[in-house]
């Protein structure tokens, strides 16, 4: 039904188009994305945003040789849209279809895979280094949201701006808005033009000073002012020709400053200021959870019901720790721009002095933790997405583990992170952990026992680490059980197999257990609860009962609970006993459905059971080792 | 012979001086530093230049319960001489003597363990919260280095300063110095109060404007310009209030302004100018040098000569890589601040395009290093501390690993740092590379394998970290052999136990061999040259043919090469071997000097030796396993 869109196959059809009939076409990229998004959920609010910034941007440069580095990359539907990908685009997110975010094996004009926020102005700054030093001519154009200014790598990147980088045009897509509203102290440089007190009190200053005798000059002195308390002083101190704020949805304006910028002799930032949700009433008016939608109802724009209503393990947490912080005033609680995402919005709105909200930034998040856990007077939990602690190992090792502080880290996200793909799966943290001393580690199979580590973790005294996926899961109210670290659990008999499963890959072993039953063997589920330390004792009793025993997780074989335990094998000369480790093998895995990639890679209940027969048989017949070797 | 210092038993003994008996004090504490580092050797400079502001500090605070956070804190020699620790400092950064660093369990006035740059603001914050949410009223007072400020964590920390917080001053000791020169346009903003030309292009602007009708109001009127220009903008641009610049060397006016600053109810940024190296001529001289120092001579102040000549791993890869990049024009490094350490001085002086020093900035390095790989038209090396690295552990992943780009990572440090401590141990990496898909880890035993690793990783076309020492190590003038991934090397033969060690504890393993070739054992060494990939057709072909097989590395079990052939072990059934690890284990490691911390550690030949004998003997004798688990 488009007119337009279904003809642009690649970004030099735009050139064909007038200002009207792109115009028009900005209309229809917008009703594409809404009626997808309406069934498949995505990113959809910042991606209404950015519709005319990107057609602009394809209309005036030459991708791929000019190349678009896009921050995170959420917001690179209209940029797909335009490069060939409309027809796929009904698969967006999903198994073996569009990657939500820019994807380099996807189209030549996808220059790097991003997710994690802050990377594009560090990438560009080094993709404008290549090109001098080849001495080729292209523009190099990082694409950033505001809120990616509070990310401490965009600074350090900002900090390293030559002087004299000819044909780079930064372009700061501003909405005042991360997925949350925005936090911190730069929020206020962005909006200084739009009211000033500091320039308002400035002028009060100089005409008090001055008074008549500024007479008619009084005009140009106002504005030289302007210039100084805009923030264009901010981002000239870093050596950026700042040119703004323009209006981010005005094409015709656009188009007439990406021409007037192009083959600047120096770097250039351009602040470009739209609307998140546009040309949507309803995402424009609730901009946090129409950032990223699940699917809604094409004509009213709300939310269809969810087909279950079943807590999520991220929900039971945030109800949990407000039930802790209504008890305990000593309960504090620190995020990094995730208080939608960790289910802590209630909590930073009753106690906001004690929920913290930190903005993009995990390394401080971290340290900040590190801080008020000082003097062990407050009993910190650090809420923090698996794949994002990795921007925080440092200041883990050094500002919490080191200090011997018993800050608890939530870490949120800890599995194959579904239609997200490779950037956001939480399934590398153990490896790390487990090499920090006194670290725990924990992780529970329903919403039950995350409620007994996350009250139990006070107690411990060290640095923590609870992982819980984003996933349903079984809560009851039964009182809770006190958990010491180290103590395993037993979930089911079975004389054959010891099946050790971790977090809620201890359902999936429970359903391995009853295929395996109907075959005749019968597995003992052995839930670890914690990976750090292990229940040695009991895992010194259980392993010599057994010939045949598995490891099944949601985390990467290499520096998961398979290795340590493997390592544990070793370490105690329990040769007897064959393992076999189920996880994700050193491969990226890439977006879909959870339970698509849990079959691609093997590890659904039927896969799992299926392997454990066979080998499980090979074993009974060939006691031998395999003649390849396993990596 | 000391008249004040050797009096002076806790900070409160201060207050009987006057002020001339103070800087009597100073002069006191300059001798004893430069006489006990001109032995010792250490952090000289940086000490040098914080003597007068620390006794400030001192003077007019109540330590402990008024907090200093010193970050990095190689600074707090003057700290810990006016804190009890006089006596003890003839041994400072030796074994079981006193930290080279802040270090809590040496002292109550030491609250964080620091050496990693940038971390001080955000402790204070958040130190600063728990006083508040206690509704106490200390002092709490970061004292942070103008190189900090390159940090992300920093900004991000100053993104997060609340507007209304009382009892905060941070303490920006400005030398105008990282280890070596600041990089940076942050350096720039600071020294614009000493030569403004955005201020004087201003004044030229408004005067312009204005001529001579300015008149008597000039002045006022210049004035106020001039704290919108200074770098006053900038800090208050984050909610700080600026006072300064301060002489960081006039004890009578930092005392005064400290008395004046108390109990202020609004945060506060004091810019204090010093001078590195105050007080010794040839330090001031030569700042990074004097930095941080090895034994010099008490009246020269020249270093004494090295009783060695060997080279390092560092100085072999710095002088090698300028080989190379003289050769080859897309040969690009890049370092976080390090190009002293990393001995890339001579490649950034004759080729400044291609040696890029991002200032204490480790994810930016990375991504940076990322987007200039892209491409792959440039072979970037990306120099970093292995201790370090983990700032930039995400960055490793999505901007390097993820991308697949073939940045060679030269690990430098990657090993127990001696003198340095906990914070510098280069001892962790290897858990969290492992589990980067397409990654590759190499570690070479000596200078020569060092260089062919370098030569060869240009042609492996991944990400990959060579890891080294800084330690001497031998080189030869034998043409380079090249490398292929995964290829090990058999260093010497044996039929009786199988001994595979890491880089340069290689050379422990041989020595190992002959000490246990005289109790008539007969063991051979291999050379694994790459943990990832292991040489899996070798290990396979090997390890049937021993009952007995030890690991040797400097690295934490956790993680490293212990484990991940424990897990191969597993993955391969191969149960006949029974394997000894020996490596760090999970607990912190201090400082001293490499020989005493190897010994602790029983990592050093005999100490291996023996526990070899007596495992092998048990093994032969008892060939069960042990009762005890083995964590």
């Amino acid at each position: 039904m488009t007119t337009y869109l279904s003809r642009i196959e690649k970004p030099s059809d735009l050139q064909a188009l007038s200002l009207p009939e792109m115009e028009e076409l900005a209309a229809e990229i917008r009703q594409r994305i809404i009626e997808v998004l309406s069934v498949n959920g995505g990113h959809l609010s910042s991606n209404l945003g950015v519709v005319e910034l990107t057609l602009a941007l394809h209309k005036c440069f030459r991708s791929p040789d000019d190349k678009f580095i896009f921050d995170v990359s959420h917001q690179t539907y209209p940029h797909k849209l335009l490069t060939g990908r409309n027809p796929l685009f009904p698969k967006i997110r999903q198994y073996k279809g569009l990657c939500g975010f820019a994807h380099p094996k996807e189209s030549v004009h996808d220059h790097f895979f991003a997710g994690h926020a802050g990377t594009a102005f560090s990438l560009a700054l080094g993709v404008a280094k290549t090109r001098d030093l080849e001495e080729r001519n292209d523009h190099v154009i990082p694409i950033l949201g505001d809120a990616s200014l509070t990310c401490g790598l965009t600074l350090e990147a900002l900090n390293n701006v030559p002087k004299n980088l000819k044909n780079f045009i930064a372009i700061l897509n501003d909405n005042a808005m991360s997925i949350s509203q925005n936090v911190g102290n730069i929020k206020n440089i962005l909006s200084r033009l739009l009211s000033n007190p500091t320039s308002n009190k400035f002028y009060q200053e100089i005409q008090g000073i001055l008074g008549p005798r500024l007479g008619k000059f009084g005009q140009k002195v106002t504005e030289s002012l302007k210039n100084l308390v805009s923030p264009a002083t901010f981002f000239e101190e870093f050596g950026l020709s700042y040119i703004g704020p323009i209006d981010g949805h005005d094409l015709g304006h656009l188009i007439d400053t990406f021409e007037a910028l192009k083959n600047s002799p120096r770097p250039i930032l351009l602040h470009v200021m739209t609307v998140k949700g546009k040309g949507m009433p309803i995402a424009i008016a609730n901009p946090t959870p129409y950032h990223g939608v699940k699917p809604f109802d094409l004509c009213s724009g709300k939310f269809l019901p969810s087909p279950s209503s079943k807590p999520t393990f991220p929900k039971i947490f945030g109800r949990h720790i407000l039930e802790m912080a209504d008890r305990d005033p000593s309960v504090v609680c620190i995020t990094p721009a995730m208080t939608a995402g960790s289910c802590l919005d209630d909590f930073i709105q009753k106690y906001p002095d004690r929920c913290i909200d930190v903005g993009i930034a995990e390394g401080h998040a971290v340290t900040y933790a590190g801080g008020v856990a000082h003097g062990k007077r407050m009993k910190v939990f650090a809420c923090i997405y698996a794949t994002f602690l990795q921007r925080a190992m440092d200041n883990l090792f050094q500002d919490v583990c080191m200090q011997e502080l018993p800050v608890v880290f939530a870490l949120d996200r800890s599995f194959i992170s579904g239609p997200d793909g490779s950037t956001h799966h939480g399934i590398y943290d153990i490896s790390f952990l487990n090499a920090m001393p006194n670290m725990i580690i924990a992780q529970p199979r329903n919403g039950q026992v995350l409620k007994e580590l996350v009250e139990s973790s006070t107690t411990w005294g060290r640095p923590s680490a609870i992982r819980y996926p984003n996933l349903e899961t079984e809560e009851s109210n039964a009182p809770l059980v006190h958990r010491s670290p180290g103590q395993a659990e037993l979930l089911a008999p079975g004389k054959d197999i010891l099946l050790i499963a971790l977090g809620h890959t201890c359902s999936t072993a429970l359903k391995v257990r009853e295929l395996l039953l109907a075959k005749g063997i019968e597995a003992a589920v052995l839930d670890p609860v914690f990976v750090k330390p292990l229940d040695a004792d009991l895992l010194l009793e259980l392993l010599p009962q057994y010939r045949f025993a598995a490891t099944i997780e949601e985390h990467s074989l290499s520096g998961g609970l398979g290795m340590i335990l493997n390592d544990f094998l070793i370490r105690n000369q329990l040769r007897d006993v064959e393992m076999v480790n189920f996880g994700v093998p050193d491969l990226w895995v890439q977006f879909g459905s959870n339970a698509s990639l849990m079959r691609e890679l093997g590890l659904d209940a039927e896969s799992i059971a299926a392997r454990i027969l066979q080998e499980y048989h090979d074993h009974r017949s060939v006691p031998e080792r395999t003649e390849k070797a396993v990596l």
